[in-house]
């Protein structure tokens, strides 16, 4: 029997690949490994059944016969760990895909989650309008030091890695904003994620999930 | 010859433990890894020599004979992986230390940042005020998950591994604020940290190279 993830049954999202299990089903897909996907209702998220899951009642969650695991970064390092595929062999290489895995989720994505919260939850207040440039500008910074670093290279380090996985995760909520297509590599960049058959796969899958929940 | 890590020159915490490069020391000391360390005045982090080290001009990044690597939390999890000492052999366990690490770095200290940030940057803005209850909210139910979870227990899983040092870093940030003693078993749990010899061997040499480099 292969793992269990959970998932938003009707997602905020719509099925657009935005929530965090896409990183873990994309990740699966990579490496050719069947999964089960539990669907858990957004009321129920801090319900005690799933905090006992995850105790800062959120998801994606896995469980294989070994092990269960929350936070969607440690997942996908579990699953390159458990399966080949998504980093290199050698001990090198691999340390600097774990690099690139936590710059995705601690360095890149936080200026993106506050920028993208404000837009959702301080939209109607007073400041919102006036605090919106230093918002965009930390977004801005750091997508110009990564195309900096990516330059022509068409992952980060290398072959696809893991920390490609998450970087494009991270960066496509910015899709549709203008801050992503101010850097053209970035886009490309993107969209070169998006174009692997692996990818394509767990979009569908969040897609009819939601479709079945909804 | 050991790895050489980069931390500031005249680090504006004033040497008190609270730079990004107190997690990378902290870890070398737990494993007993001697190293050199080069001071980096804050005028040269967005040079061309350090950012050829580090793609995003900050502090730290680390170099052995091996590999070069920016990024704390990876740092960490490299010195983990190379020397004994911070996370457990069992491969279940192991993936549950690297879970924790993603958390404080990923969901614990967003919030924590966004909040000293605005502190740090917005305090004379009309809105500041406003604000505060909304980005203190955040922190504070994160804590208190944080601290359901903790329970009893005297480490985030088992023994202390790297997830602790790093959540326990996060969580310093938090030190005279308030926030984190509304929360006693953390309190309690940083403490046990800053407990640990390690720690204090790593917040010494902090404290040290401020002193030499003002």
């Amino acid at each position: 029997m292969g793992p269990t993830i959970t998932a938003f049954a009707a997602a905020p999202d719509r099925g657009r690949g935005l929530a965090r299990d896409m990183a873990v089903r994309w990740a699966l897909e990579e490496v050719g490994q069947p999964h089960a996907v539990l669907a858990v209702p957004l009321a129920d998220l801090k319900g005690a059944a799933h905090l006992a899951r995850h105790p800062f009642g959120q998801i994606p969650t896995y469980a294989d016969e070994a092990v269960s695991l929350f936070e969607s970064g440690a997942i996908v390092h579990h699953i390159a760990s458990r399966w080949p595929g998504l980093w290199p062999a050698d001990p090198a290489a691999r340390a600097r895909a774990v690099q690139w895995m936590f710059a995705a989720q601690a360095t890149i994505e936080p200026p993106i989650v506050e920028w993208s919260m404000a837009r959702l939850v301080e939209s109607g207040e007073p400041w919102f309008a006036a605090r919106q440039p230093l918002l965009e500008r930390r977004v801005h910074d750091r997508l110009g030091q990564l195309a900096a670093h990516l330059g022509p290279r068409h992952w980060l380090d290398g072959d696809f890695s893991a920390g490609d996985l998450l970087m494009v995760c991270v960066l496509r909520r910015l899709a549709g904003s203008g801050l992503l297509d101010e850097q053209s590599a970035l886009a490309a960049y993107v969209a070169r994620g998006e174009g692997r058959p692996a990818f394509a796969r767990a979009l569908a899958a969040q897609a009819a999930l939601f479709a079945a929940t909804t």
